[in-house]
Formats: C-alpha cells, structure tokens, sequence
C-alpha cells in the first residue's frame, strides 16, 4: 500500500510517499516544494500540479493531509487555507480518499509521545524509514503524516481480517 | 470573450460566465453550486470538479475570482481559504490566468460605488446582463467579479489598441 502525505504551505509544501511492505514502511518519495514568490493562483497552479504528478508517477493508493491549526493571524489562516485547497483538489481529483489527522495523533504515531517537537520528529522519521541522511523539514512533515495514515489503514485492516466489530473501513 | 468569475465559499460556491459580444455583455451560465456538509476533502473535490467542468463546457478564455477578507474568525478563514484554493487550482489546471478584485473594486465596476450593498450588486448584474429573474446571491457575486473582469480586459484591450503607455496586458 502506498500511501502520499501532504504539509501544505504557501511558500513550501512537503510531499513524502511511504510504501509498506511486509510489516515494514520505507520512503519511496520525498521532496520539499518551494513555490516562489510569484502571484499567488500560480503557485497554487504549481502546487496542484506537482501534488497530482507525485501521486501518479508514485501510484499512490490513499492520501493523508495534517489538519491545520493557526492560532492568531488571518492572513496566514488564509493563505495556509488556499494551499492546502488546492493540494486536497488535486488527492480527490486523483481519486484519493483524504485522511486528516491532527498534529498530536501524528507526533504519537511516529515518536509516540502527541507533544513531540519537530526535531523529534524528523529525527524518529529518518529512523523509521532507515533514509541516509535527515529529510527537509516540511519533507519530514509530510513523511509523517503518511506513517501515520499508514499505521492507521494497517491497523485497521488487522481489525477487520480479525473480524472485530468496529474494525470499520477508515 | 468568455470570463468565469467564482465566489468561493465552503458551503455554497457561486459560478458565473458572461460574454462580451459587441461592446455588450451577457450571462452564459450561473449557479449557486451547493456542496452539502459531507466530509471536507470530498467537497472540496466537488467543487474542483465543477469549476473544471463549468470553464469546459462553456470554453471560458479568462478568469477572476474575489479577494476574500475575513474580519476575526480563523476557522472560517481556514475554509473558506481551502475553498479558494481548489477553485483556483481549477481555473490555473485549465490554463486560465485568474484576476483578482477585491470587493470594493468589483461593486465600484457593477454599481459604480464600491461600498454598494448585496441587494443592489444583484439588482445591477440582473439589469447588465438581461436576466429573467435575479440570480441567487452567491451566482450574482460569481456574475460580479466576471462582469468586473470583463469591464478590465476590454479598457486593457482598449488602451493597447491606441497605443497608450500603461495598457499593459492584465
């Protein structure tokens, strides 16, 4: 099962794509998307694009996004908003379900603790998918966001061959 | 010329196009685009859809698409940024250059006074453009911002065609 994460931003987008195989994740994709400074439709036009040609060259089968959280400032709840528009437009479009999850439930799923800091993160991150050397921040991000969606359709996949109720389809 | 103008909008996406023929201006389509209160990746996708779909069918050559202002609530900004977001990744996907009004601007074009009310942007873009009957609040806005566009693109066109310094292609 491969599975895209996406970190939205509107000045860099992590993209990261895990594969899982045999009980183990390994990185089959990862980049940190700078999008210019250019006007703002053509770097969601940028964005778009690039999120659908890593899906496609990669085959991605499901899709995850972090769910945003800005704590004070308009502007950037704005700007953030459009990025991560145009970069779920793109999973759906492809035919992807999106999962959202929290930026605690994805720090617990990859360093086990919700109150993790980046640095953990992408320490634990470069760890779990045995890459050479640490991967760009947002590349991190994005990296974990699909551990983390991985572990969950893993699991519930587990559920359901197990026949427990509640093992729903995520 | 054909110009699609978008309101865009988490609940309700207003999609309106209007044609330039002989100096006069009229609608080829308008909606108030419902997109229901399922889960927000999957209305996001709709809404993409749509507005690929509108600017295909109906071969629009230009775009524009409000400037969105939101006074204090991050949360509703967050949406309606995701929504912004997919609808301009539609327009740049399908080629377009999208324009950008803010409001003033937009009710300064169709009204002529840019602290305008809602009321009258719809009663002035159903007299502009010959409608039957006022188009529903969101299809109006869409209408406006094409309308606007439109009104922009032709004093462009204008300009160059005499020659002035400052026409500058938009």
């Amino acid at each position: 099962m491969r599975v895209v994460g996406i970190d939205p931003g509107s000045r860099t987008t992590g993209i990261g794509i895990v594969e899982a195989e045999g009980g183990r994740l390994h990185a089959l994709h990862y980049r940190a998307l700078g999008l210019g400074d250019g006007p703002f439709p053509e770097r969601l036009g940028h964005l778009f694009r690039e999120v659908c040609a890593a899906v496609g060259d990669y085959g991605a089968e499901a899709a995850a996004v972090e769910t945003v959280y800005v704590k004070r400032n308009i502007d950037s709840a704005l700007k953030l908003g459009q990025a991560r528009g145009a970069a779920i437009a793109a999973l759906v479009d492809a035919g992807l379900e999106v999962g959202e999850y929290t930026p605690a439930v994805i720090k617990e799923a990859v360093v086990g603790r919700g109150s993790a800091g980046k640095d953990q993160v992408g320490f634990m991150i470069q760890r779990l998918l045995g890459l050479p050397e640490a991967a760009p921040e947002d590349a991190a991000d994005a990296l974990a966001v699909a551990v983390c969606h991985s572990h969950h359709l893993q699991a519930g996949a587990r559920l359901r061959a197990a026949g427990a109720p509640g093992g729903k389809r995520s």
